[in-house]
């Protein structure tokens, strides 16, 4: 039983469209299948514009979704609190532009009050674009997108990019309405499948800086997927069985809909957090950025959170994540991300309960699993 | 019925494996998994060296093996007689190499002897790299990989950079006895599995230049998949459930051995090439550089190449590819590459000369697949 932020849950109709045989990727029956994944992904996205697929993962996405719009030696504000954010940074860096990185401390949201000064600042408009994760795996933290976003248009030049790997799916982000000019993110995330498609929806206003990007690309060349996105069909050879699980998994998520997909990913976050809570244990996010998809938890004094991740696995057959770089061995990470039933999350946190109370941490019996109780409840 | 040239038949077995619940790609079981593929890749390769695996179709494969070992511009020569090469220049193009095509028409061989000319006359050794197309998938023709890797061989500092993708897994490509640098090819060819997966293997000389090389990448960085493929990992979240169908097929590979497997792609190959002889049809490639993979055909006088394509699918559900650019209408391709049984290639050769016959064109009946009989009984 997987409780990681990725590869997901894959729920029984997307892993029989995986085991059937391949049809071409050329043939009019896929193009089909191709054009109905594309709508439901801008479904998904709450946009008109273009959702293409590739065939990599999250981080090529979004590398494709970053180089296909700048000019060699773009200014670009990249928010960095976590893994993922340093990551897009070194991308940038990859690429000669003029990366600059505003900081928050890992566990902690980016202030969008700093990237209000640079970009109020920035008469000269040399701001091309602001990089941010929306919600950063590797600590919990959602970032206030929404915020940050209206000073970016308030610029009225910088794009705003966006890593929406561990929130598209699990919390909206109506790319339309707020404006975004690119959305990356991954097929074994929200999406309920394995890993292996990446996704970038493209706006206006990034097709426009298109026109005269020059950093080099082939194959994360967005424009030749756009070209034979319109007829139903991608430049490389896609994964033709990922798209088919995809197209199921995607039917499934428009029979919940996007209010209540939203909606138990918000309960299942709430009864996790009450749950660890409860149990004592601390919370890395605070609640105003807690993420919807990833809880990440501070282990009771005295216990190291390797220990508590081996006894799931062994004792519970859970697997959970552990920290990343800095915080590797400082905390474990819950996910509740995708094809996720209340029922998981109450079985995940009783073994949670239970690996602690054999671990020698002292908390009231059933303490956490009735916070979470009371709080599926009030959904 | 897919006898097209990827994506490939793919056996029960990899399906099934497809079909499982995707393990944590940062697990210890799915590092072991990625041990055990890695060990088979290299098996298949016929190499000691690493055979990376990306998340990405074989032109990303592809790619990356052009771009991670070379500088801004490097002189180049790429090998172009169909789309393959075709593409492998424009790569080249976009990352500002000096690129020098050598090409030959469409369905004809690479001539090694102009290699020659340019290798040798290059005293200066401002030649870095030679980039071959080994089977031209968009023709059917072999080219002589051997002749022109000797010359590379000869010349001394040139890096011979080869998209084995319909060779690898249907013909020998000893990658170290030969001395190849740069080997990449695709998981919906030989490999028996659907597209989602490339693989690149890497030689000691492509190293040495990856430490000058100074073309810009983040996902499709070579050092990055070397370093934590030595833990037997990925840098970036791999197809879990793609390397777990992998296993399967090349487990059934190794079952095969690789003489079998090679002897049976020669076998129907010559079984094609002397069926469709016998009825009357053209061979666009010549029997000496006839790829094991693919054979590309001329339609008879007065017969569209769409037709018999539409005939063969409507009325038989077999699916053969068209062909593509300048021979698009002007031919069709048989795929006889991967999971096919001697049983296939008689179930197509038989529809083949049904429809023939259904489409008005005149020859001896049952000479085509009497010719097929023949060759296949010959091995």
């Amino acid at each position: 039983m997987l409780m990681i932020p990725g590869p997901t849950p894959v729920p029984e109709q997307a892993l029989l469209a995986l085991a059937r045989a391949p049809i071409g990727h050329r043939s009019g029956d896929f193009s089909k299948v191709f054009a109905d994944v594309t709508a439901k992904l801008q479904w998904l996205h709450q946009t008109q514009h273009e959702v293409l697929i590739l065939t990599a993962s999250g981080t090529g996405a979004m590398e494709a979704g970053i180089i296909n719009f700048l000019r060699r030696g773009d200014r670009v504000l990249v928010g960095e609190n976590g893994k993922f954010g340093e990551r897009w940074g070194d991308v940038c860096d990859a690429y000669g532009l003029q990366t600059e990185r505003v900081k928050a401390p890992w566990g902690h949201p980016l202030d969008p009050e700093v990237f209000r000064e640079r970009l109020t600042a920035d008469s000269a408009k040399t701001i091309k674009a602001v990089i941010i994760t929306h919600s950063e795996t590797s600590t919990g933290v959602l970032n206030d997108l929404v915020t940050i976003n209206r000073y970016v248009q308030d610029h009225g030049t910088a794009l705003i990019m966006v890593d929406a790997v561990t929130s598209m799916g699990a919390t909206s982000v109506p790319m339309d309405e707020w404006g975004l000019d690119v959305v990356a993110s991954g097929s074994q995330k929200g999406y309920m499948i394995p890993p292996g498609l990446g996704f970038v929806a493209v706006g206006p206003r990034a097709w426009e800086a298109y026109k005269t990007s020059d950093l080099p690309r082939y194959y994360l060349d967005l424009g030749k997927a756009r070209k034979d996105g319109a007829k139903n069909t991608t430049p490389f050879t896609t994964s033709v069985n990922m798209v088919m699980a995809l197209q199921a998994s995607l039917s499934m998520m428009q029979r919940e809909g996007l209010a209540s997909i939203f909606a138990r990913h918000h309960r299942q976050q709430q009864a996790t957090r009450a749950a660890v809570t409860a149990m004592g244990l601390g919370l890395l996010a605070g609640d105003h950025c807690a993420s919807p998809s990833i809880t990440a938890v501070l282990p009771p004094a005295g216990v190291d959170a390797e220990k508590v991740r081996s006894h799931l696995k062994k004792h519970f057959d859970i697997v959970v994540a552990g920290g990343q770089d800095q915080l590797s061995g400082k905390i474990f990470r819950l996910g509740h991300l995708g094809f996720v039933a209340d029922r998981d999350i109450l079985a995940a946190l009783a073994a949670l309960e239970a690996t602690l109370q054999q671990l020698g941490h002292a908390f009231p019996a059933g303490a956490g699993i009735s916070a979470a109780i009371a709080q599926l409840g009030q959904a």
